[in-house]
């Protein structure tokens, strides 16, 4: 695994996982377009490696992400409206990268999970928040508008859910996040978090890396794609999947009844 | 504020809120088509008023709207199908231009929320239930169809609950609905949801009128446009919005640790 | 009522409603090309026939679906790749089928609802669970993939969950499936998912049949067609509806305090 040199970012690859933290905790991990460019860097270096079947998200210090970055708004102000409309597409252009990344994305999300950092998450396939993590939509309370994330926080909790939020800029911890389907665990303590990593990243393991890529691929594409002809072209992927390599040691392995090549 | 006379409505400004009252407590407020285009008029009369923040909608009599109006269907009867058709239609249209009115669109649901007052529920942007309140669409069970609120249900609750509740007209409460995600919250007492309103009125006055507006209708849009031309567009309004008298006005707010002006 | 000969089904029609038994208990139901077919001509036999209103599906032996048939499977790969891609588009054709047919569809979720059989309890429109059944997606951890029942999924319970449940594979019971939105009931036991049944089916038989399969097209068809064109559509239907015998006999019986024909 070749990975990029980050100032931003700690990166630790370990057992078929890459482990990002946002490693800016003087600013609570704001979004800075230095850190926007290294994460797209990240998810670059890793797009074609089978090796690596799931990243694991979080922010050091005890906080996921606050937001953007003010200094670079005020270096932007300097440079003009452009530079803040270049500013601002640059990190939607991440998210989208991050949503369509073929392996699993995990977030983990402590403390502060405001604005962009609200964004991030709304990307990942699997979020364990902690209980007590503070979540929020602060955009509108500041002048600005959440431009580049409203797309996906409405995927991910549904138009209903995210006007309130975004008209309001109402607060919410972890538990109220997983009730409103932003997260899928919300745990008490550190220790929790972890040991729900580990499930996680156990039940991860046993599924075949090519296989989850394009189960995921298909489900985003369930979002955009007439049904019939998005039925018939995974039909064929289906028949490429049973017949090939994966394919063939998984119901092997199934007929065997022993683990696959993938889960050991 | 220039407001239109009003039969069916009660209308009272205060404070940056419009507060809306359905009328007709004799019909548990049924839905006529005077109260469509009066409700219709007084969104228009507001639509370019940037002095008012948030709509505030309820019903008078304990309330909220028990469905479309008797008397017209009898007079459509004898005018003929056409006539239907219109009123019906009208009814629509009424929708989609609550749903898409710039300020914050707050329902208060006590009593009866039926047919097409559930649909009215289902374009607010906010949504506080009596957790006595009365929900459901009974249109199937008079041999006719929710036909223009259709659209508004599913994309309130999602296609799943609304096939069960449309397919059997079941009835539900308040606490229902706020599980289903039909309301934002479910109080026990009209003193409850009187707090409520407060509560979410405050959190909308520290929010820039115009950033809430482009918010919404940003919101509202990733419904229907494609991801990346609208992550493009939202650049450019985010650039616009931070460099706009808001956007200066709430970052600045913010480095002085003050209020801003829209929030005093 | 001219039903088709099953082999692998169980059909028995009863005060308007059929009966469809998946009668495969030795392979826990299993979805056999057959079993596909039958089910086909089963939904194809009854579309136009007004006297069955709701449809009862469920398995026998204690379990739902444990998914696609391992038989099957075997006879397609020595067949060809473009044999297995033909037996999962036909899967997903069935699941067309059912998710569009006329009448309500209740299923009865026991046991195993796995892989297809889960893509199966998606398209119902009302889906009562045992506390006790156990769903799951364990697609890819044998190498393959959800290819057909993907967009159903996602329909059923959005992209949230769906990307999690599809990555890990994870199994979960009954009351879980009820928090996730993807059944609308889970009940303890026989007599409780019994009862359920029948309080569901007395509701149904209080809704038109005609304004119920008017209102189900209507309510899928929002999901791919535009607002404005759509509520046009649904003004004439609603004008056709008001002013045909259902709605006539409807509002006739309102007023008169009386059950409608067709719920006695």
């Amino acid at each position: 695994m070749s990975l990029p040199d980050c100032e931003t970012l700690l990166l630790k690859p370990e057992a078929g996982v890459l482990h990002i933290t946002l490693n800016r905790p003087d600013c609570r991990n704001a979004m800075s377009l230095q850190m926007v460019h290294e994460l797209s860097a990240v998810l670059d270096s890793v797009k074609e490696d089978p090796g690596v079947r799931a990243l694991v998200l979080r922010g050091a210090g005890g906080h996921f992400c606050a937001g953007g970055d003010i200094k670079d708004m005020a270096g932007a102000r300097s440079a003009g409206a452009d530079a803040y409309r270049q500013l601002n597409r640059a990190f939607g252009a991440m998210l989208e990268q991050a949503q369509n990344c073929p392996q699993v994305l995990v977030a983990l999300l402590e403390g502060a999970v405001l604005g962009g950092g609200f964004g991030l998450a709304c990307v990942s396939d699997i979020a364990i928040a902690s209980s007590e993590a503070r979540f929020g939509l602060p955009e509108t309370t500041l002048g600005i508008i959440p431009a580049q994330i409203a797309p996906f926080v409405v995927k991910r909790i549904g138009l209903t859910q995210a006007r309130r939020l975004a008209l309001t800029a109402a607060r919410f911890n972890g538990s109220e996040a997983e009730r409103l389907g932003l997260v899928h665990f919300s745990e008490t303590d550190s220790a929790a978090i972890e040991a729900r990593l580990q499930e996680v990243l156990g039940q991860i393991r046993q599924c075949a890396p090519q296989a989850n890529a394009q189960t995921k691929a298909l489900l985003l594409a369930t979002e955009t794609e007439a049904l019939g002809p998005l039925l018939d072209k995974a039909a064929g992927q289906f028949a490429a999947a049973v017949t090939g390599t994966e394919g063939a040691e998984g119901t092997m392995a199934f007929v065997q009844k022993r683990a696959p090549s993938w889960a050991q």
